[in-house]
């Protein structure tokens, strides 16, 4: 069934098989990827820039200058012992650990006192027919090291690896919070170009639903609306998360910095308001598929009415002069058939013009 | 009726008994089981664990250390002296007394100096009828001891207990706020096992919207409606529960421990959202229900039309030269009746044509 | 019309009567009832109970020790100068004196220097028809005197007297706040009881919309979701009144007893919660009954369309073998009539078949 | 177009004509009345009551004593000097001469130094038609000295200045805030009025829609709706109006005197209620009103489907012994004719006892 | 499509063209205007006025005297350096200008040390077909100088520099926080124009709906309830703006200038309430849309219901008449005829008797 996989699917991947397990049990809950797991590290400071893949944390380089930030990116989640090892050598809270690897997370922000720790969601389209995938992303953010957990590789990156490799960025000489600004940043930004699929998606339902409405038509409406259940349960905790962040009062947060947080805030309000309009357009969309099947049904109705009404009586009028009485005047006259069909015009004439009347023809 | 077992029951099962009696009393107020009490007592630090069976509250062993942990859980509420006792024994409010005997509660949490009363339900299936059964959970959370109040023997805390069983689990060298925290924490994670079983029933009766939808259809649906409206009501006051816990200042909590409850917090909200989205989900089926009746009667009234709008106007023909008119030259054509055939069909032909048009065929 | 009995008249009785004259003018606006006042004294201490029926409020025999309490019961408000004697006699505000007469009063709770007034709603049903009965009763309470304003006499207070006469009863050793706790407590506990006769009722309006949905049950449906809306508006605001006089922080109140407040203010939330759910349910009904009368005008249209599409085909067949052309080769042969029954028995089964897969039959 | 006069209008009027002009210009916003302006002086103190007519504000007699308070009223505010002067004079916001003369506001408070600026709006009925009236009244509360403009004249007021007269009358004590609190209750009580008359029509409304539902009764039912969107937007603001000046700290607000408020306060929230009862209340008719046409066109429907269903198969039949085979045995037989006759009543009785089966008949 | 063009177009104009950009590039996203870009300067104090022209931000001529504001009106974003240059001379946020570029923005307000950043959006009307267009305008307020930015050249400022040229005006001798209310304010104040056209509009789809309502009428509906969906969204944030302003403590607002802002805040709170009940009309006149279709159903099926009722039983009987049976007494009769005319005639008056009971006729 093609509506269910849209949306369903979301809430429905077992969501309770860790039920029973001890809190901070470390097991991967979600949709297992069949990727391998892949550690990326990124070593950057105003001067120079320094990437490695490497197998395991303890490959992870010390850090060469108080200026150095690193950036670890860890892509899959399934191998367990890593993040296990995160947890030992950072000193990491066990629920923060398990939250990392249960991808049914609501976007989050909450503070410890060494790090900070950010869940956010990651929206993009699997082909033209409007199948929202959905990737959790979760960030470390510490001092001078920033982790990243994604369920499976992807290019989502890419533009923020291209800006640490331009020697003239300035964010290269900024601190972890700018780093995680860029990231959530780049990750929210993605959400447009989803909006703009939205938009062509409900334009040509529209399209549609003007012209020739269908059983399918409706099955698309519910589609799209199911699917902004959806992201709009992704989308609206940014709000809460991102104010929690500028109110913060972390020392891993520059003051100056919190401000460029304002303007993701300012993005996931506009977001989240176009995901409302779109609710309305939807239901008004719904409005008018049931008044059109109202108004092809009543159509038809007019059609049978006149068609029924015109020769219904006409019928009887035939049916009359087909009796086998003895004695039926009428017909021994000569004009009489003639005359019959006189009648037969009038009538139906007169009908006519009364259904012409009533705007039914 | 299969309806109202599903969920009226559980608003109108002699919520009024008690009224008239004073404050305090102590009487069971809610679906009195069958099931004989039974106090089970658990002793547990970090080096050992104990459990027995006890008639009475008075055969409780004495603490043997200050670091050891008792939980006493208590299955049946049908013998009020249990909680008589208690109370006196451990000097507890009446009107907490009261409320732990009557299981139409909300959620709750209440701070007292000397212990913490909490509320929660335990929702489980019955059957494959998606009949939900709430059993009303209260713990009296003391500083060396935890009461929890159940209305029938269950194996709900079977995994709670296996923990403790373990020598290594870290859960034995915590406090009562702990044990407490593991115990809701239990209780919660059954909640997604719930939802998964609503899932898979959502899907089911969606694809039975899609193929034939009936009048059972609709009662299923209406069912699930209900349900939904119940389990609401029983979730959503955990929030409010949980976020007083995360702020109370009482001396039975670790700050520390805190933190833990935060995770169920976000659990509740989960559970809470995912109940939003099914009401949601519902609400569409409801629409699509009332669609497919208005196109059911849309395609018949179609087929009614069609037949009624060709074969009238021809019986009215076959009518007309029924009649008996003594001058009736078309009648003495020699291919007067082939012709009327070409007629006939022409006429046929022409309406089929102008529905085809219409897209009616 | 019965629609209005039940609701309408909580509205619109005489809600305007007092409009022009002086604030603080004292004046019965509401139904005026035939009863004569009557002004009971209850007064007690932890050793003695003394109950009487005075005519005036001078007759009202002065306390005899420090730690007795009287209860004074005013049955009937038509008695304007009884209100008027209690206020001059212990300074009453005259906008209090005002509004204990005026009972179109939304439930409240205002805190004076040296007493405290609280309106509540008393429901009770009149009769099987569900029409509910709402009754204004307004509490002054004072250090040593608890007034209690009714607008008719009834034995809602039966239970509390009783208990006063039980010399066991902790409640004679308590102040006025506490018996204040236990005159709302027995008004809202029956709340509790109508709310059983709710259950019922929703459940038989089911059971019928189930079977046989007539015009008479939507007119149930609309009598219950009417008379919600009215029990609503008296039960919701309770919530808050409690919450006020919990937060209070009048001398009047006891530390230790606002907790019982506490009490009431979960069985207020209780009862909100379930109008809320019984007016999703309601809801739900509106819903079923409209797709019920779709429903069956889907099975209306399909008999007809199966009716009609059988036999118009074959009346027209019937027509023609009617006409009376001379030349009608068909007509001649022998087995013509039979092979036409034949014909006519075909078609009849074809379309039957068709019918049948389009499970119209 | 009747719908629209009742409220349309209200946001429609030239609500854009002062557009492009410097913010304090004065000039009149607002339907424009015919009626002269008229200045309406009150002296009054606890001994002696003063009323003139004045041409202009200079004309003001100064106050005799300091006790005495000077009550202003000005009907129409087409003579836009008066307000120029009065500012001038009392030193009183360019915004706030601004806002008197615009009559689109909605209710508020302002509070300034040395004066308090209040806008509430008097509700009344014009005719039998349910089309109210909404006249802006604005108070500006100094000292000594209370102005009340209003659009036009009428006898609003006229209880308040009987009670003036009265020598017993407190009020006359009392200082300016008391003068704007007996203003402001004097126009809220009007909304009682208003509500007796909505009740009226309502049932009225609810009589037709239970007896014989039509158009008429929708556009009845719309009307009613739409001049409660009007008026609910003109009583809701009043409750935070009435909290703000509860909640004031202005030296021109007598602390006792601000329980009066309370008062109106309270009763702002009960007409809001009712409002909001109403709403529900008219929900329900529109949902009446479409089940009753479902209804009715379900009743239509199995009447037409009982004759069609009876007669077309019985026609089908006369139709077959009405063709003229050579060779139909049936014709020959003696009893053939009242045989079929025998057919034609015992279908017509099965198919009738059918339809009784299935409640149609 | 029509549809589209109205509103959607808003959400979906390339929001997505900046993603995977570094934050603060400065690129003009929003709909390219083919128009030069404007600079326009306005240097005045209370003596005197200057206008010019300039090309770029360096001509701006230095400030004559402390008590000269200039005010600096750029039509046209395409040139980016023009911003580029105005943030470094001026010392503004990277983000502010990336914002200023970027006409997807929602109104807010931003406050700064050195200077305030307001956005807010003019609403306009392209033509009869209420297309609303909307421009962003931009305003950064300093302390001696007010930028504005807008997308395209227009007369929406003449009656401000109208103002300005007024030697009297006090606005002259006022500072820049002034300067920006009276910008605001002539914005805000064309959305009553806008109202005035939409009330037309609305009270025209009525008159419709009331007389013919077609699928052109649902159409207008759509498009109208669209549009209040971004017109919305454009006017709610200004409550939120405007209370922030009103809050602030920022040295460039001074505080008795702040209550000019509290005009504007009512303007807002009656436009934002005026859409709502636009809102509210509209969705009255999708109910009486629909209602109107069933309605009309039900009228055709009466007029089909009466003749079908009416003519098939008499075509039943014309059909007994008509069949060829030897023995049917009845035709012999002389008043055979006659008489069975009698019948039709008596058959159809009861049927049109029953029908007029009824009221179907």
């Amino acid at each position: 069934m093609r509506l269910k996989e849209a949306g369903m699917s979301k809430i429905r991947m077992n969501v309770s098989r860790k039920s029973g397990l001890p809190p901070g049990s470390l097991i991967h809950v979600g949709e297992v990827h069949d990727h391998e797991h892949r550690i990326s590290v990124v070593n950057y400071n105003s001067s120079a820039v320094e990437r490695y893949i490497v197998n395991s944390i303890k490959e992870i380089p010390p850090l060469k200058s108080a200026d150095t930030v690193t950036w670890v990116i860890i892509d899959g989640l399934k191998n367990v012992s890593i993040i296990d090892e995160i947890g030992q050598h950072y000193n990491i809270h066990a629920l923060v650990l398990e939250d990392i690897l249960n991808t049914h997370q609501r976007p989050k922000y909450e503070e410890f006192d060494d790090y900070l720790y950010i869940v956010i969601k990651a929206l993009s389209l699997k082909n033209h027919d409007f199948q929202v995938q959905y990737e959790q992303i979760s960030l470390l953010v510490l001092d001078k090291i920033v982790f990243t957990f994604k369920e499976k590789p992807s290019e989502i990156f890419d533009p923020v690896l291209k800006r640490l490799d331009n020697g003239k960025s300035h964010m290269r000489g900024l601190g972890t919070d700018y780093l995680a600004y860029v990231i959530m940043d780049t990750v929210v930004d993605e959400y447009f170009g989803l909006q703009d699929t939205l938009d062509e998606l409900i334009e040509s339902v529209e399209d549609e639903l003007m012209s020739y409405p269908s059983i399918q038509t409706l099955s698309s409406i519910q589609r799209i609306k199911r699917e902004l259940i959806f992201i709009r349960r992704t989308v609206s905790p940014l709000r809460e998360l991102l104010a929690s962040i500028q109110r913060s009062e972390s020392a891993l947060l520059d003051e100056h910095n919190k401000r460029y947080f304002g303007d993701i805030y300012d993005h996931a309000i506009r977001v989240t308001e176009a995901m409302e309009s779109y609710r309305d357009l939807i239901a008004d969309m719904m409005d008018i598929y049931l008044s059109s099947i109202s108004n092809k049904m009543s159509e038809t109705m007019k059609v049978l009415t006149v068609f029924s009404s015109i020769f219904i009586p006409l019928t009887f009028i035939a049916g009359v002069y087909g009796m086998n009485f003895d004695y039926m005047p009428e017909l021994k006259w000569k004009w009489g058939y003639p005359a019959l069909w006189g009648v037969f015009i009038a009538i139906a004439l007169f009908l006519l013009g009364y259904f012409k009347k009533k705007k039914w023809l």
